[in-house]
């Protein structure tokens, strides 16, 4: 993608922004990858909100990119874990265990085993590394801060955690701009000129009535 | 909103889908409400994904705005119960019938009472009129089929279930034409302009390279 | 069974539950249908043993022997499945439902539905009926009232509620008293004769010791 | 318990046998623990009823009383652990894992920890040691043999597995016996005394009819 064809996406993210669109601005980040918005993160990483966490993660990094990512997904996928078995719900706990925890035992097989093995205690804070873990929101807590260091020392989220700056409505100053641009090519020029639509070029002469340009 | 910041949502939706970022378009069809998509709905219905049908459609109508609406959320949510019963996830089943049909009962006490019953059944095939209902996928087909009439007599979907004609890439084409804009206000305009961003208006007396004008 | 057969049944009861064989004499109470039990029945009505309650009255009842038998039978399911309904764990009261109260459908559809209907409550208490039901403690208290009531009307239960009257260790004097008729028979009998099976005849020539005669 | 009431107990296990009050057997045979029944158990393991096969197994040993109970036990807790593990009911492994076989961890830590990691795989017959495991049917019967042969070593379990013989219905001729005894006292002996009851001794003279002695 061009440099101008990316900014455009900046421009895009910040008129849905304007326009409270609200999911679908995080979604356009995601899918561009172009802006890891930090606050967004935090807000679903303290909701436990997994799913969501891990898909807008997926924008920008993969689990086996580098090392920052790795652990990026392990702390997500421990908390998980950890939280299952908090609730006693030992079924989602397997199922994590097998399912996201896994892609973790090539790398360290000892530190899976010993998180496999957390299911049989009565309640995990019996292991010792685990004894200062509190209730779910402050251990939330403790892995976004975790997460936030990662997060900033990955290579892969460079340059990607700043919003860049310019003005407000940048877009729909082009827009406008791009109205007097047509209205400028027209061969009788009304002083007043109608702007009907967006989708066809303006013309004088095609336009019937007679309204002051109005802006977008 | 204005009729011209609309067709400028028209406008993104357009580059969000020459782009492939497929979901933000989506989301943002949802969010705005402008543009019902039938081939994403019907995909997603197809595939049962209830979650996202419900949540699309929030976008465009709420269960009690008219009858239409309200057969339309029922036919979904009766599907989705009868999915569970047959994969005789009983306990998923009590939970859509105590929260999703609930709000029918008000309307129909007779018909929500019936479905309840179908609980009790080995197979709720036993009920004759559900005594032809096939497997999963014939039974979303003919469920599909129902909601497209549904949509289409509903006044809400009115015009939201065309989009609009336009040439490609608009988008593009205008933001190219609010640079010819900035270029044509340069006091010494250089013959072939560079242009480096869209976030600040251009200049030639401020630009020190001599690329060409480069569109979007 | 000879009637000299049933009073050796209740002659083992007594020996079982002298040498603190419970389960046995329960099991025997139930096998052989001659005592029902009602502080035992009570004992495990109050604890919320379905299994065993079942079990137990199944010695002496079918569900459809009349109209006490059913309603007992009713009573007990019907508390089983509020009880599952109170601790959310609506799987289960479906799965109630459908195998434990299908039966009584045929007899009385109305309360049937009715009953499923409770299904779709919050909860159940917001149904009229069911009101005033208290804790699972009171309503087992409750319910057991009820069930001791219905069990002393049910004709298929007369004379089966007292435990006939006779001496302590009968059946050990009895067998004392077979082995003085074994040694009565002695053509030498020995002032102290020695007895050292139950499982063969005893004769004084036959026995090389000569302990006192022992009894069992 | 003196020899002679321990053989009360024989002869009373005969008498139920032949009235065929079987659960009654089998209960008196585990809480007397004085006869192991063989076919009973292997009955049981076969059918996977893991409840009432440690039941029956608790009237004659605990799990820490010798090497061979111990791994009696454990056999059974794995078979029941496998068996959940291929229905794919792992919430119910686990609690298997934390409530059956967790005792054993003490003795063999590195072998729990390697059960605990069967939980992580798609099928445990991934596992070397497992990769022979067949279906549910030939596991229990190879675990069957497996038992009867720790069984037969085990010594709390020695002159258990054999019944004692003696001739049929030997409670009942003891019981005649004790009514010709009763009869030969009576002062005025008829010739057909009528013997009425087993709960008290019998009289010539308190008797009115005059009824041949029926046997039990
Ligand atoms: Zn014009
Ligand atoms: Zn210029
Ligand atoms: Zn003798
Ligand atoms: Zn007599």
């Amino acid at each position: 993608m061009s440099s101008l064809s990316r900014e455009l996406v900046f421009l895009i993210l910040q008129f849905l922004d304007e326009e409270k669109f609200k999911e679908s601005v995080h979604k356009l980040e995601q899918e561009s990858g172009f802006f890891f918005n930090t606050k967004y993160f935090e807000e679903k990483a303290l909701a436990g909100e997994w799913d969501e966490v891990e898909k807008y993660l997926s924008g920008f990094t993969k689990v086996d990119d580098n090392r920052y990512s790795m652990k990026i997904f392990f702390e997500i996928r421990k908390q998980k874990y950890l939280e299952a078995l908090d609730r006693n719900d030992r079924a989602k706990a397997v199922e994590i265990l097998a399912k996201d925890l896994k892609v973790f035992a090539t790398f360290n097989e000892e530190l899976y085993k010993e998180i496999t093995q957390l299911l049989t205690l009565e309640n995990f804070r019996e292991n010792e590394q685990l004894s200062k873990y509190g209730d779910t929101k402050s251990a939330r807590t403790i892995m976004h801060t975790e997460l936030k260091k990662l997060i900033e020392a990955n290579p892969l989220f460079r340059e990607k955690l700043a919003f860049p700056s310019f003005k407000a409505s940048r877009l729909r100053t082009l827009i406008n701009q791009s109205l007097n641009w047509q209205h400028q090519l027209c061969k009788n020029p009304r002083p007043n000129p109608d702007i009907k639509t967006l989708f066809l070029d303006h013309s004088c002469s095609a336009s019937n009535g007679a309204r002051a340009l109005t802006p977008v």
